[in-house]
């Protein structure tokens, strides 16, 4: 391995897996994959996307090829839409079409949508292959970590899926040179919140360097990385099948979801849109009695790095209450929200009055 | 629980759960989710098919709802085109406005198609809910032991799936009743399979008790459903993700799934193609050295069940052969074969030449 390379180890008993962080992994994959047993003879289904493929695609065959192994890459179009059952229809057919058998190991290049929608094939198809991940976003680090993989119903995100842990994930900071700065910083945004639930002295250094990371420095963004990826590790490692601890990692999501499906997925990105979010439900735990300084905070913060933290004037208050009701995040009709108790813990509560929750929506509105 | 109801336990670990087989089973159904723990609070999905719905389904509501529970039925087309991902979507949209949580539980009421349907539904929905069997049929006792749970592709039968295992089974012996008496053969066809791969002594009392199991006669029945479930379960609780041991389950499957594939699914009910394939297996043997007594015992045990030992003429061997090629169950392009040693015994042979099996299934046809 690379010099400089992190490995971070998800510890899910014999699901455990390492995570591999550094620059040149992609050229390493081949040897990668030969040290962790995965047969030559049995073929590959590499599944990415039309905004990666033509980056990164063929450096992946390549080094696969050099090591021995057969490797058939689909393509999926970029964006949210893809995570759907007619999108797996076609890539099970594909990996039928290349011969994929019981040893065969499906792997996902690019960002969240394509790691969960590769994975859920990896999940069910011959009911379980193995799975590796390559993500090529800041943000897929949160994906990368804990199993969770799924497609969309047209009524609801995320709704078919599986836990199906990978057999390792390679993070190449390489791939991350290439993103828009607006993901950059929305990807950004989920790493501070691992912070912001977790981890007070991790959301400090962030705050510390957040020139650096929005430069892309590879040291300071392999740091980063490690940082959040292991938090959320800690997390999942108690929690697997989300019972409850789990639970907590949806900080700013509540608000987040709602405002992604009111403003048309594509509008915000998610990492803007859980941004805002935690501003949100920072100001709910003044509203608990909890400092005002937590809020004020968070909110210094996202702007640090360029992150909106006010929802867009045209998004109306009723659908987005209403968007929240239809979130998984609820139960028996009282409002569920990680709430934050100071910077670096939160607490779940089910005892939300909804009538505070509009209110601190109405107060997020652009102008105000 | 009803005098006479059998409980059979299928061991799992943390996964284990028992299967109730017995009369009046389905009156008591409230009671026994009660029992199981499974919360009032959480509604539940109940799905079924179109031959199946009219006889059962109000009987399991009526039962379900004295005892606190809210259902909600889906009914699908009845036969195998509805294992299908479009059917899994209209199912989840189904759950998800019947709104059905992460405690809630999903019942098949059905043979085989309606259990692999809605078993991957429940392994799925949220990630994964609860899952109750409540099979109407002999041949569902094979998909009820296990947790193998899948939808076709276009491409390839049960590709798409997971394992997952119920909370119980549900077996009501007033249901089997009203099955024709094509369907009850056919049914008895797998059960004698699970005698013929592990117990000769199952096979002997088969063969002794044929006319009171042919004349559905309750004692007999149970007694023969709680032996097969039992063989099942001690092959899977041995090898729960089919890695090796679990693989001669699939005795006669081989030409069996050929033979439905070519005749098209429908014409051949699948105990039906299974006899003929397990009579070729046993021919199989005799090529191998075995005893040929092995093959007789076996034609004549299907006979005196009234199944088909023989290919229908119009099935041609070509298309047969191919067919097999095309099967999960072939490894590295040899043939693999689930070969009867004894009655009550077998092994698995990847050494089976093409040529033998061509012969076999030409010396099968129909006036030979």
């Amino acid at each position: 391995m690379a010099a400089g390379t992190r490995e971070l180890k998800v510890e899910l008993g014999e699901r455990s897996y390492p995570i591999y962080i550094g620059s040149g992994l992609i050229e390493q994959a081949g040897e990668i994959f030969n040290r962790h047993g995965l047969p030559v003879k049995s073929p590959i289904l590499l599944v990415t996307d039309s905004s990666v493929v033509d980056l990164y695609a063929e450096k992946v065959e390549a080094a696969l090829a050099s090591a021995g192994y057969s490797v058939t890459t689909a393509v999926v179009p970029s964006g949210e839409a893809s995570k759907c059952l007619e999108v797996l229809d076609e890539l099970v057919g594909a990996a039928l079409e290349a011969g994929l058998d019981r040893k065969s190991t499906v792997i996902a290049l690019g960002g969240g949508v394509v790691g969960d929608l590769a994975g859920f094939v990896a999940a069910s198809y011959m009911r379980g292959v193995r799975f590796v991940q390559i993500p090529t976003t800041i943000q897929a680090h949160d994906s990368s970590v804990g199993g969770k993989v799924a497609v969309n119903h047209r009524l609801a995100k995320n709704i078919i899926g599986a836990f199906h842990q990978p057999e390792f994930v390679l993070y190449d900071l390489d791939t991350i040179l290439s993103l828009p700065m607006r993901e950059v910083r929305a990807g950004l945004s989920e790493l501070v919140k691992q912070g912001l639930l977790w981890d007070g002295d991790f959301v400090h250094w962030c705050d510390e360097h957040a020139e650096r990371l929005l430069a892309l420095d590879p040291d300071a963004l392999g740091y980063a990385l490690y940082e959040g990826c292991n938090i959320k590790a800690i997390v999942v490692s108690k929690d697997e099948r989300e019972n409850d601890l789990r639970a907590i990692l949806n900080l700013g999501h509540t608000i987040g979801h709602a405002l992604e499906a009111v403003a048309g997925y594509g509008e915000l990105l998610h990492g803007e849109a859980i941004a805002i979010g935690m501003v949100g439900a920072a100001r709910l735990a003044v509203k608990f009695g909890y400092e005002e300084r937590i809020a004020q905070e968070t909110e210094r913060l996202h702007l640090k790095f360029g992150l909106p933290v006010r929802i867009p004037s045209h998004l109306d208050t009723d659908e987005i209450m209403s968007a929240m009701m239809h979130d998984k995040k609820f139960s028996e009709g009282k409002m569920v929200f990680v709430v934050p108790t100071a910077i670096g813990s939160v607490e779940i509560r089910n005892d939300v009055p909804s009538s505070w929750v509009r209110e601190i929506v109405d107060g997020l509105r652009e102008g105000n």
